[in-house]
């Protein structure tokens, strides 16, 4: 941060670490603001859940500023499945249901850290450890999770194993989780 | 961060940059948890608000994290008066009611970014300025802000100006706020 | 810094963090020199002091450095009055007569760290921390500023908060201040 | 770095974010020095691969240094399995051999970028993405890998999300990879 | 890092601290590749060594990534004179032949660290701190370094203060080493 | 910088980057003072010139703040001998009489930029560039310097090159410098 801001200018040709930034004296309150947050998102899909991302790709002026936020929502048994973000920190709050929450250390130990949350309740995800969110209950649950990084990113680590484009060769993957080849495909095919 | 977690070790006598860190060996999921999110604060005082901080003195985990939360409550007309956070940006979101929410730029513009909020509205305070929110509703109003530091601080304005302990000289305050000496001491006995 | 100079491009019609950087072939010695820091500010105004900044705005090759400079002018009885650097520590050197100076810490202490300097004496304002100067003598002083940032920022609290263009709400202030709206109304109209 | 060097002192009873030092009076330059990266690792494990860590648990030296490194060893047909360095970027030269390698993008693309590699080539995987190296020759083959940090860290998928102690959940990992739970019990039998 | 990656962009007209960006969907495999580090340097010429960089002008991806690579070969009783890195601690490892290698600590020890290597031994030069390795040997011999920054930069001190253009004046360096001015001179006079 | 400050404990049997921390209540006004520095210092000996530091050494509570200063004085025809700092950029105020000051960039342009100072004219030196500071005229001269580390480190390249500790082998000295070891001999004699 070497100004007051650097509101993102998306429509710069110029490309850079972040953004460039709008001209100061076209910046106005707008530029910090985003709306909506009290909104459900539609979790009819396969895991249940749906995440509402408020980053510097909601919010220009939050570019350079080192934070962002998530409201996520889960259907019943739902679940924000296991995924990592590379560039933050998440400490996220249960507005609503309760949450089967947890993360896991590094090797060797790969040590599940875990617990069950209630509403009011606040747990938090050290950056680029592995962790996930599942809904174990019969009501529906929302979170709000806030991140240290203006643009958090998010690997999901089915999508990016299993789904990527192109694939991760079927042999390395089968070997990788020590399943028959078959396995492997069918798993695919789901992405 | 220079390994997965460096938990808090608030019994240490060695004081650090931060906090020395407990022994991985006895974090637990505790470390990383905090309860109570869902409760008011007590909004009966001259502000009118009350702030529930949940940084690294509430969760040891946080310790290098680079990230924390705070939940305001404002009673009708209650505010959260001018202050800075020396060490974070703040990303506010409206939990419940309404807010009028600004911060001022540096010199020598000084030029003020305001806002109403309502429910699901969000609004950035970049790291260093001044800002405030003002419930200027009927009803009293719930905010979650996340900010940018496991230890953001805190400077609100008239206390640190009137208020710290001893006094800043009167002669210095007058000049400053081009009052009259006896108007600074007014102001430095609410405080 | 990611290279031996980054030299500030103001021409440039891309703004980013900080500035784009000009051709190295173009850079001279030039770029990282400025000239009259022995001339006394004009100390002429309601608080009796002057600053001449020696930042990246005089200095293009300070870009990227992390680090600039201000001379510091006080007339008999004159202050540099409360600011704050919101992305810098400041280390000040009295070179001509006598300062009283100090900052406060931040909540819930606001701890004022104060002390008289003469010719020779060096004192530290921690980052965001708020801080002044005050010239109790008889004879105009002088200091030189040293500030860990290319481009601090000074946000001076009387102008920040009663001076900002729009004003900030008499109200909100009033009640901050716990004083009469009139009493704010007569502050702001000062700024 | 606050001083020339601060070798880890790894027989402190203050743990600290990264190691407390050793009295610089004490230091030599055995702090600085790992013997060995010359000879295989035993490459005899599922995978077929070994991993020889040259980071700050090798050489105490490396504390707040910023760099580390790692000798790979592959047999025929052996892999270094998906993983991802939650802390540091990571360029591999292969030394023996060929490899065929890879990293994945985060959400939404998740896209692969991948190459065949032959001695004296490098790639590299930058900071969080998944990424693994898959030797599909006859020969055995060997590379070195730098990585931008003391502790990089490693988080290999398949032990982290199957063999994590305690289990995740079957339920949870049956629905993150869309298969039937009993096929996500018999790959937590094989961690 | 605020985003997966920042390819440099080398053409584009716009310079910042490190490099502008290319289209992310622009980019391959090939932005993170680098041939041909098996293949021996030149030695033929006064230091009888040849450092082949791998850093962001060879890899365009390396940028912002924080880490880079050099093979540096030497031939008998060649050396990589004194130098220093200003931007990178340096890891190196021998993969054939013997070095002997020292670096200096700052004033007022000046204290050196040396150490003879041989293959498969690694060492490590802190940043900034002035270095070198020399083949006393009488096969040549080759090192993988691996630096802490993807434009580590490299100041020869022989290079910098006896070859800079223009000259820095012999009044100037003769009383620095405390020489003859006509040593001087005929020390400049080989770069 | 993870709270308002934190003074360096310099009785601390536990060595930590940087320093542990004193007890916050323990700490004073004393702590970010420093008195003296319109004092010149002694520039009787062979280089004609003295520096005063005023850095972590001489004020605690410039732990963790990124600041220090020095004063230079200059006997006429005194000099600040080529030297780097290798955790600071230096920015340099001439207070009394003249100086002819330069650095030089990174290979391989080896580029002097240089410049004749005159009271009141500031110089900026980037981080880790050799630099120097001449007293070219009859008068003695004064200059303040900041620097953007609470510990920049000084390497003097004719102490570190020549008068280590032990020495650096005359025939790599030779080589380096092109010069017969005799020469190296007669130079390191002198340090």
């Amino acid at each position: 941060m070497l100004q007051d801001f650097c509101v993102a200018d998306k429509t710069s040709q110029v490309l850079v670490n972040g953004f460039a930034c709008k001209d100061p004296k076209a910046v106005s309150a707008e530029d910090f603001f985003f709306s909506g947050l009290h909104m459900a998102g539609n979790t009819s899909n396969k895991q249940g859940s749906a995440v509402t991302g408020v980053n510097v790709a909601q919010i220009a002026g939050l570019n350079t500023l080192g934070i962002s936020l998530a409201r996520v929502d889960y259907a019943p048994y739902g679940q924000n499945p296991p995924h990592i973000h590379p560039r933050a920190t998440e400490i996220l709050t249960v507005l609503e249901g309760s949450l089967y929450v947890g993360f896991v250390t590094s090797n060797p130990d790969n040590k599940l850290f875990a617990k069950v949350l209630s509403k009011g309740d606040v747990f938090v995800f050290p950056q680029g450890s592995i962790h996930f969110q599942f809904n174990y209950g019969t009501n529906s649950a929302v979170a709000l999770a806030a991140l240290s990084s203006m643009n958090p990113g998010v690997i999901t680590i089915g999508n990016a194993v299993f789904g990527s484009k192109p694939a991760i060769s079927g042999d390395i993957l089968a070997k990788a989780f020590q399943v028959d080849k078959m396995v492997v495909d069918r798993i695919q095919a789901q992405f």
